[in-house]
């Protein structure tokens, strides 16, 4: 599998409630409107697992039936289930992803990770994150006192819907 | 990408309401058991779309927010979809399945395709598929007398779970 990806990725981190969710569909909407292939991917940060899928379905049967992975494929969708004691890495995701041959990757979360990030900063002590997290390209923060002495660009959750391409730039490496 | 497989691909075929999920499920479970990492894929034969994976999730959003291909990963589930207008052959499904390493794909469906078969046939009007599709390695039949002159052994579906390791040993082929 290959080690480097041929598209950008941008991460979007921070605490619980930070704005992360709204951040991502905000930039999923512009890199679209963009004209950008433009896939996402979610952490989900709970121990439990996921919902199934499709309780009831035939996908869920298969599950039950012992299938580690299925799919349904049909009427121009696809979705692909992987049942529990999945280990999988974001490297290993990526080159999934890599299959459909994206124009950009957004993703929420995985925030020990390496890629370009967004940092989501509703306190204080959110922002103190870009000082233990890699490759932080910008802060986004809720509160006007915010914009401190670190060498990152900071804007202001108020007016991002205008800094979008912006933000974008200001992760894109390939 | 490779366009050969490095694990068997059964395809269980035939016409609706002849037996074909029932059958998925009793090969998964079958082969699940014996110690294989068994994948599925069924391919959804209608022209609608399929229901989306997660109304109301983040990312059901991140599909109206325009992301052509969304994911999320957590407690060891992994879960992907692709939105609507997605063109994708089987050979391209088997090679995303190819990341997972399966040790054997199960596909309901798509019967016009090239993989070793299992065909299901309720009536005699079924039966005659064995004539028009490619690589049928065994009959599944629902009447007594169907036990005809074509070269492919038959079976009947009353005693169709003690063969299901014939099944599969009729149409492994990597």
């Amino acid at each position: 599998m290959p080690d480097k990806q041929s598209f950008p990725i941008i991460q979007v981190i921070g605490y619980k409630n930070s704005g992360k969710t709204t951040m991502m569909n905000r930039l999923i909407r512009y890199a679209s409107d963009q004209g950008l292939r433009t896939a996402s991917l979610k952490h989900h940060g709970h121990s439990d697992s996921l919902e199934p899928m499709h309780s009831g379905t035939d996908s869920f049967q298969h599950h039950e039936s012992g299938a580690f992975l299925t799919g349904v494929e049909g009427g121009g969708s696809l979705q692909l289930e992987f049942g529990k004691g999945l280990e999988v890495s974001l490297r290993q995701l990526i080159n999934i992803y890599e299959n459909f041959s994206p124009n950009l990757l957004l993703v929420e979360g995985y925030k020990r990770e390496v890629y370009p990030k967004i940092l989501m900063a509703r306190t204080n002590e959110d922002f103190e994150l870009v000082h233990e997290i890699a490759n932080i390209r910008a802060v986004v923060c809720w509160e006007k006192d915010m914009e401190s002495s670190i060498d990152v660009p900071v804007f202001h959750i108020e007016t991002i819907e205008d800094h979008l391409g912006e933000l974008i730039y200001l992760c894109k490496e390939v």
